[in-house]
């Protein structure tokens, strides 16, 4: 199919407006000739209208159903083929190795979604029978309604239209409309044709899904705005998702906002680790900060080290490994224009030392910034908010603390970040664990001997944290627990059988997990 | 002990502030000569100083320690003996055998909670083993640290100082400090001392719990402006609750308000369900409508019925039940100010018919008010948001729909609300599916041919639902799942067993109910 630039609503291709963008090779700066349509307020509505009309069909489809819908958006995924890898790839210079891998996450997140609901434990079903001076009350969740998600520009599949929170909210039960991201417009319309092959193929309403384009700020202003969203998912910069979550509390009647927005993702090594293994950890970090030229939300950004000879030798030993390796290529002049202005920022304040980098990388005809290595002292941080600024891209700071007590000085003005991690020795094991409490407090993923970057997507996943991390630390964007976002709990007392959700009947006919009295059972009341 | 009205910070009593306000006997609207001292900024700070000291203490205390404590606090209310509900009489009017049922409901639910800490599945405990290419990923649930509570004046136990969202929060393993209800000071500080006892008891650190006298807007703002509060519990008002989220939401890190506040608990019935039953539903209306003066959020405030004789002669029915019963007292000056305004605004509306009362009580030595009953149309209802506002007392009004359709037009037009109610016939059950799906999306509890007040607290139970009826519609304020309002979900990846909590632990020493790899639990990894 040849791409049209135009909007996708309800199964229709819509292009009403007047402002359009292209898509730029990251690698060359070169713009493709094919105009992509800026939504206008008329077509936000009409796909928010239609998302409300197929809400209505889709809020009492079977979770089985919803399963199989899941999984064939999985296969009509596959089924774009290298197209979409080699798409994907002109638009963010990713490369087709981690664009291949990312593809299989992506659709291993769709399968993954809907093995969770053909188990159906999710729905949360809990039973109260009745008692005397106690009516019958069972609850379980329910999906709140069409839901607006905002596609992330650093993982074109995988946090993107076809995404994590997309699929959570479809497996969710709601209907969705999904603000491309206009780092990948092309991209983004090859996952609208396999979501309208996906709903044709299983006959589920158009309005299930739709997808408009925009490169300002007012396509998203006017999908948080409209009065028929209930909730929204983000993924993206803090100044992005504020304004975002700012749009949906001054609304007549507020609605949640998941946003995942920045982390500079602290690591602390102890000496005792250093002692041991310097060299693997000053490898692995680099792989780490540099991985997909530093653009991810868990790229580690900063390194607590206590002051000593060894913490001195392991960061020269980083700062010359990041000195070495390549300079990537950025994903579009937005994100490279960001990183300059906040690492010129950073390095300009009189507690920085600049170590390597920090500077825009010469002769590039692509989007590219100096692997950057600074660092300050504990005391500074402390001092200064704005030295725990995210620097999007291939870039660290090292944090010079006197001792063990300005370390855990340090860690209590953290702010809060997506994950923590420490390296240290089993024979710290007795002495760490208050350090563990304190780390634990400000992530919501904390590592033990390992990197922030690469996250699991299994159950037990928690992709999220405290503010500035996201808005909302209860949640995950990451995992099947990311389906709560999107679903609310409804009880009903004493309601008859015949009109209860298979799951609350008191059969279980469907033999799922549920809390019955207090006691998990699989079985009938 | 004499009542000293002084605040409770952390252990000892303070009363730095000038500005005092007094407690008032409703019904005789005689003043108390007691004065209660509004905290100061100061106080604010220092009861959250507290709070964040013992918290650091508490967030590792395992849920069989706190167990412990919730049940000491039941004994310690407990051992505040009959002043406890004669001082509350004599501040809200409620009449001791409500408050008898209300402290027994207040004890029981911190023994719930302890139970269900003993239980310890509440935990949410979910372990992925480590497989080729995967970590090992374990989460829990983690308290999110000090919480602010805003008391209500309408339930000065079960939704007060001691209620509902303090046990939850408690629970979860927070610290607290709570805003009194100006309502009942005598009341509130009573429970401080309660709560002291229980802390000394224990031995909890002192800052476990704080309680804040107030009677304007200053202690509450300054609370939820604290940057060490992470959540803040409200129940009341939603102008006050609206209030407080704005101003969470303004802060420079952003934190979940969980406000309960206004509901009209719409009534569906059906003309089968008055054919069978026209009396008893008139009756058991009624007395849903009157019961504590009509003060509860579940009150049932809105009645739709198809047009018809028979719906005219309920009408009347319920008219003449709702003159025929005596006014009851309420519980202070605002809440009397309030109803008259808002139904003096009501009735003024051209589409209402004023069916009885809308007028003050004459001659009333008490705050009273006459119960009142009104009248639209459907049309008028959906043209109109404002005939959608609470009536915070005895006040209910009629909606008249032309038919069927007239009636699931209404229904799709209602704000959110807590509950939503159908009286209905079992000979009804095959075509009422779609209006109970329709009523579901309305509110957090649906209710079959029963009436709103009188939320039983079970695990089941879900008091909650779509904005304005709260800004959180995926929390609940009454039953077990009150607690994840205080909780958040952290993973530990690859973390050795012995710097984890015994409920992640390999060999699972508590026994309790885990999700391990998919699947549900009691045992060993």
């Amino acid at each position: 199919m040849p791409l049209t630039g135009h909007n996708y609503i309800a199964g229709a291709t819509s292009a009403e407006g007047g402002a359009t963008f292209f898509s730029v090779d990251p690698r060359s700066k070169k713009v493709d000739d094919l105009a992509f349509y800026s939504a206008t307020s008329d077509e936000v509505d009409r796909a928010v209208g239609a998302a409300v009309a197929a809400f209505r069909e889709i809020r009492n489809y079977p979770s089985a159903r919803i399963a199989d819908f899941l999984d064939e958006v999985a296969t009509q995924i596959e089924a774009l083929g290298d197209d979409l890898l080699h798409t994907a790839d002109r638009e963010t210079g990713l490369g087709l190795p981690r664009l291949t891998g990312e593809r299989a996450r992506t659709t291993g997140q769709f399968r993954a979604f809907g093995k969770l609901l053909r188990d159906g434990a999710y729905l949360r079903a809990i039973i109260n029978s009745e008692e005397p001076g106690q009516p019958a009350v069972k609850q379980m969740q329910f999906p709140v309604g069409p839901v607006a998600i905002f596609a992330a520009s650093n993982f074109p599949f995988a946090f993107a239209v076809a995404g994590g929170d997309t699929a959570s909210a479809l497996a969710a039960g709601c209907s969705i409309v999904v603000k491309a991201h206009p780092g990948h417009p092309a991209t983004s319309e090859m996952f609208a044709w396999a979501f309208g092959a996906a709903i044709a193929a299983q006959d589920f309403p158009p309005g299930t899904f739709s997808m408009l384009q925009g490169n300002g700020i007012d396509v998203g202003q006017w999908l948080v705005a409209h009065e028929s969203i209930e909730a929204v998912g983000f993924t993206g910069s803090l100044r992005g998702g504020r304004a975002i979550y700012d749009a949906a509390a001054r609304r007549p009647r507020p609605i949640p906002v998941y946003a995942e927005m920045g982390s500079i993702n602290p690591v602390v090594i102890t000496q005792a680790a250093l002692d041991a293994r310097a060299a693997d950890i000053a490898e692995g970090l680099v792989g780490s900060i540099t991985l997909g030229t530093g653009q991810f939300c868990t790229n580690p950004g900063l390194i607590l080290l206590e002051e000593s000879p060894a913490s001195q030798a392991f960061i020269a030993a980083v700062t010359e490994k990041m000195g070495a390796a390549p300079a990537g290529v950025l994903l579009n002049e937005t994100i490279a224009a960001g990183l300059e202005s906040t690492v010129s920022q950073t390095a300009a304040n009189p507690q920085i030392s600049v170590l390597t980098g920090a500077e825009a990388v010469s002769e590039g005809e692509c989007f590219a910034y100096c692997n950057t290595v600074m660092q300050t002292s504990a005391a500074a941080i402390r001092a200064d908010d704005r030295l725990q600024v995210e620097h999007f891209g291939p870039v660290t700071l090292f944090v010079i603390c006197e001792d063990a007590a300005d370390l855990r000085a340090t860690v209590d003005a953290l702010d809060g970040n997506l994950t923590t991690t420490v390296h240290a020795e089993d024979d710290e094991l007795a002495s760490i664990g208050d350090l563990l409490h304190q780390l634990r407090e400000k992530a919501g993923r904390v590592i033990w001997n390992g990197f922030p970057t690469g996250v699991a997507v299994v159950h037990a996943m928690q992709h999220g944290g405290p503010y500035p991390a996201t808005t909302a630390p209860g949640a995950t964007s990451v995992g099947m627990n990311a389906i709560y976002r999107f679903m609310r709990p409804i009880a009903f007392q004493n309601v008859p059988d015949a009109l209860l959700p298979d799951a609350l009947k008191d059969g279980n006919p469907l033999g799922i997990m549920r809390l019955v009295d207090d006691v998990y059972s699989t079985g009938a009341l």
